[in-house]
This record gives structure tokens, sequence and C-alpha cells, in this order.
């Protein structure tokens, strides 16, 4: 029989230093066995902290698994905010039963996923709960960056005729994890896009320092939760228009059988960014040259009206009001 | 009917942010709802950084709750790293059906317990998962630091001769939990220890600097455990006298009753110190003035052995070797 998780791995004990120092440690080339680290950290500008706890389920889905999503997750919202990721911290919580050897793929992903970000996890902690308390396997990573002395992103930089680009095809993780779920599968497949954005970012501070107004990465809620958190915090509108939008033709199909929007429907390896005018086309090719940003497009622009509405344009001229998610459609898509 | 989590809560959407809003953000007096935080930190020496999930149960038991835990066990972490802690992020995840005023009330504990530690809740994250997915609330705080220049910690600062002190009763939160858990109470109560340390590190710190060798706090596994993960680290025997020991005689009689090792049995408001001979008499002054340490006591010393034991010398003068925790007798105890 295959070697389990037992409660006794999460008691402090033996069991536990075992566990660490076999599966954990060596993985995240740790240099011990320690909760805690102190970190070298080079940063002239700010530090930016971030927390995210990942409950996907299933565990496992196309393009990715909890763990590479618990690093790149975290990876993004310091990226988003124009800090250079530097040091994450993993905390394991573990149900009696697992077997080890997923524990195992899960911990290889996450080291994989930031070796790929060129992050360093530097702490952990594991807890195990019996059996029919999680499920599986719940993560959080915490993240430390550092915002560059002259890097100044926020909601009131926004003014009227910013534009809005989006670096990929909407709504192609939480699809796959949904479709994964319910025993759906498609021809092409959808592949989540769980991808760490920090050398996409770079590359477009590289080109953009003060016209990049303000980032975020569509996860939880989708495009349309981020743009009405970013129009309300700026006091402006938003206007998208339908046909700009990049959605994969698979990801369209499975929202119309899945009942769902694909602008609600989370991403884990885009961003979306508001960027003055003057700025947008070189901010725009950038992003097109890079690997993760292929896809990239302008979608739409800020409105001088201050009604902090996010307005859908359709090929058709006419206008749609859209808001954020109000059920529960896409519980534990991360 | 009183307000219940719902799987929507979780979903990134409105519900989520009408959460956050309302019953996270002003409790914690978090200036805008962000799952990440610019830190302005001034820290000449070394940034320290920490993580550790929650899992107690049950949620809320004599002397405190997972909330307050979830706060000082971080604390505790950075502190006895030497570091002053200063920010802490919050992972929630929690389980559908949860009752709302539940969750206020641990919020609520949080927020007193940071303010009582002096650190700021900065950064937070809620998750939700279906019913039977968790088990009511877990909570991941990820905690930074900064240890100031001229503090060195570590265990190959340890050298034969050196005392081990310990800030208070032994085991006091374990059995807290264990008693509330099987439905037992004493007479008197036996309530949790658990407190911010970081108070108390700072009076041991100010009266000696390079004489304290290591601190930790021992949690799970207990004493024991932390002595002898130190005794491995440092290749020393450490011997401890059991008439030393300070333990509440209903602790004492508690652990009796389960079977339990009060070594074995978790503090969360405690620490152990490894001094020069030529300090230990001033740490352990200070530390007995300090409200936290009252009951501090010189538990032992280290020996020249290299056989990295941890031994207990009885009364009579037998000894006895202790080891870690082997197996699950005290799951879910933080």
């Amino acid at each position: 029989m295959s070697e389990k998780i037992l409660l006794g791995h999460g008691s402090g004990g033996r069991l536990m230093h075992r566990l660490v120092r076999e599966t954990i440690a060596p993985v995240f080339e740790m240099r011990e066995l320690s909760d805690s680290a102190l970190l070298e950290v080079q940063c002239d500008g700010t530090l930016a902290l971030t927390t995210d706890s990942y409950v996907v389920s299933p565990l496992f889905f196309p393009g990715g698994n909890i763990g590479d999503l618990a690093v790149c997750g975290t990876v993004n919202d310091l990226a988003v905010m124009g800090a250079r990721p530097l040091y994450l911290t993993s905390g394991f919580i573990l149900e009696e039963g697992l077997p080890l050897e997923v524990f195992q793929s899960v911990v290889a992903s996450m080291a994989r996923a930031a070796r790929n970000a060129g992050v360093r996890i530097v702490a952990g902690d594991t807890k195990v709960v019996d059996r029919g308390k999680c499920d599986g396997i719940f993560i959080n990573t915490a993240g430390v960056g550092c915002v560059a002395p002259g890097v100044r992103l926020g909601a009131d930089r926004i003014h009227p005729g910013d534009r809005i680009l989006v670096s990929g095809p909407l709504g192609t993780h939480g699809i796959a994890v949904m479709a994964e779920r319910n025993g759906l599968s498609f021809q092409p497949a959808i592949e989540s896009d769980t991808a760490p954005l920090n050398g996409l970012v770079e590359a477009m501070l590289s080109v953009s320092n003060s016209g990049i107004r303000i980032m975020r990465d569509p996860t939880r809620g989708g495009l349309v939760t981020t743009l009405k958190e970013i129009a309300e915090e700026s006091g402006r509108r938003f206007e998208i228009r339908e046909t700009q939008l990049p959605i994969l033709p698979g990801v369209r199909g499975a929202c119309e059988l899945l009942g769902l929007d694909p602008l609600h429907v989370a991403n884990e390896g885009v961003l979306a960014a508001i960027v003055s005018p003057e700025d947008s086309d070189n901010v725009l090719a950038a992003m097109k040259e890079h690997p993760l940003g292929k896809s990239s497009a302008l979608i739409g622009e800020v409105k001088a009206e201050d009604d902090q509405k996010v307005v859908l344009r359709t090929p058709l001229g006419a206008t749609r009001m859209l808001d954020m998610l109000t059920g529960d459609q896409l519980p534990r898509i991360c």
C-alpha cells in the first residue's frame, strides 16, 4: 500500500520532521527546517506583501494543479502591484489519508513554478486535519516583493481617455477547472493559463513607467469584477468593446454549455492594465512580444463619466451594463 | 435566522466584497480592500518572514480562540527569531454555513491580539469551501519582522555550560484545548496561555544581547520536541531537571487523565531560551519582571557530550532520555 498522510504528520513530532526534511525542504531547496526565514532583501524601493489561500477543486486540472496555482497566484498579486516578487511562504493544510505521492507531486509543481518565476520559497508550515475535515490539500502562499523607486500604480492615476489592455484570452483557467470538475472534455482541450506574470510586467514597465496607471490580474470574478473594482476606485466609467475581447472559441462554447459569462470567469495568467493613450501602443507591443502576452489586446477605454460603471459596447453599437458576479456559480476556482 | 457564510462569499464577486468591506477591513483598520499591501518598513537590520496555518479544534477554548492564536503564534515565531514583529497577513478558509457571528468574533479577536502585540494586519484573503470540506474556520497568518543589527541567534552559538530557561508553565495551551475537545472541565479552569511574546523578548534582549544564544517557542510537540530540535542542530546534549520544570498542578493532573506527557504538550505563550552562564541570572530576572514571564525558571543546562540527546534528571538522580512525540495523540492543537 502506498504511503499516506497521517494525523501525526501534523503533530510537531518525528513524523512531521521527517515529512519536512524528506518531502518539502529539499524540493524547495530550503537551507534548514525552519518555519521562519531571514531574508536577504535588496530593495531600495517599497516592500510589498500579499497572501492567498488556495482551495481549488479538483486539485489537478488541465494545465496545472493547486501547487503551481498557489505559486503563480501570489507571484501575480505582487507583479501587478509593480513589485518584483522575491520570497514566498508556503502553508499546507493536508487531509489525513492523502496519498503521499499526491502531496509530493504538488510540492514538485510548486518548486518548478517558483524556479520559473525566479522566486524562493523560504518558510513553510504543515498542518494535518482528520479525514473529511478538508479536501485533500489547501495551500496558503504569502509573498514579499520589491516595488522599484519611481513605480507608482494606483486608481487615482487614471484619466479619461486611458486605454484598457488585457494580456491574453479571458476565462481560460476557470473553464479548465469547471470542465474537469464536471467531467467535460473539449477538443482541443482547454488548459488553464496558470503562469507567472512578473516577466511580462517587467517588459511592460521597461517601455513605460508613468504611462501604466494600474494593473490587476482578473482571477475570481473575472475581468468584469476586476474592471468594476477599478472603476469604483477611480470614480470613472470604463467602456469595453465586445468585438475586441480575446476569448478562445472553446471557452465561449463551454460558457454557453455551463451557463456562464466568460467575463466572470477567472484567469490565472492574464492581466488587465490601464495605460495612458500616449503609451498604450508601446505597452501593447511590448506585451505582444512576450510569450505570455501574444494575444494581448486593446479592449476599451476610460470615459469621462463618473458613474463608476463598466459598459460593454456590442458590435451593433448598443451598450450593456456589466456588474460583478453576485451568485456562487464559480466556487473553488482557485 | 442569523446570517451564514455562503459559497458566494468566496467567489470574488459582490458578496465577497461586502464581507471584506463590512466584516474584515474595518476591524483590521485596513485602508483599502486589498489582498496586497505596500509596507512602510523601518528596518536597518535583517527582515524575517514566517508563516503558520491554524486548524485548532474546537475553534473556541478556555483562554482563547483560533483568531488570537493565529496572531500570537505568528508574532511569537518572529519574536523568538529576535525579530520585532511588524506586519501580518491573514488568509481565511471558511466553511459554507458558518454563522457570520462566529466569523465576526474570530476577526475581532485577531484585531485585539494584533493591537496587543503592536502589529498591523495589512493584507488578507478569504476563501469559502462547501459544507463538510473544512471545519468551520482555518486561518493562515504570515508575518514580517525586523531583526535589529547585532542580534544574532542560532544553534551554532550554543556552548557547554549554557543555561536552559523557560518563561512559564509548560503544556497549558494543549491541555486547555484537549480538555475542551473532550468535554472535561477542571477546577480551577485551565486556560490557554496564548499571548504575544514580543514584549518579553524585547525585555530579554535589552539585558543581554550576545548572551542569548537561541530562543524557541515550544508549540506543537511541546518543550521536549523544541529542545530535541535545538540539541540536534547544536550537536550537544541538553539536561533538564524534573524538579525545576514549571507545570501547573491542573495540567499535571489532566495529563495523567489523558495519558499525555506534559513535556510533549503545546504552549502558545511560553518560550525556551538558551543563555550563557554569565548572563543567565540577568536574563532570568528580566523575564520574571515581565507579566508574561513571572513563572520563568532555569530548568537545565547544555552538556559537553555531543550525542544530541535531551536527558531528564529525576529527583533521585536517575536520568531518562526524552524524545520527540512520535504518534498523533495531540492533533489539531493549533
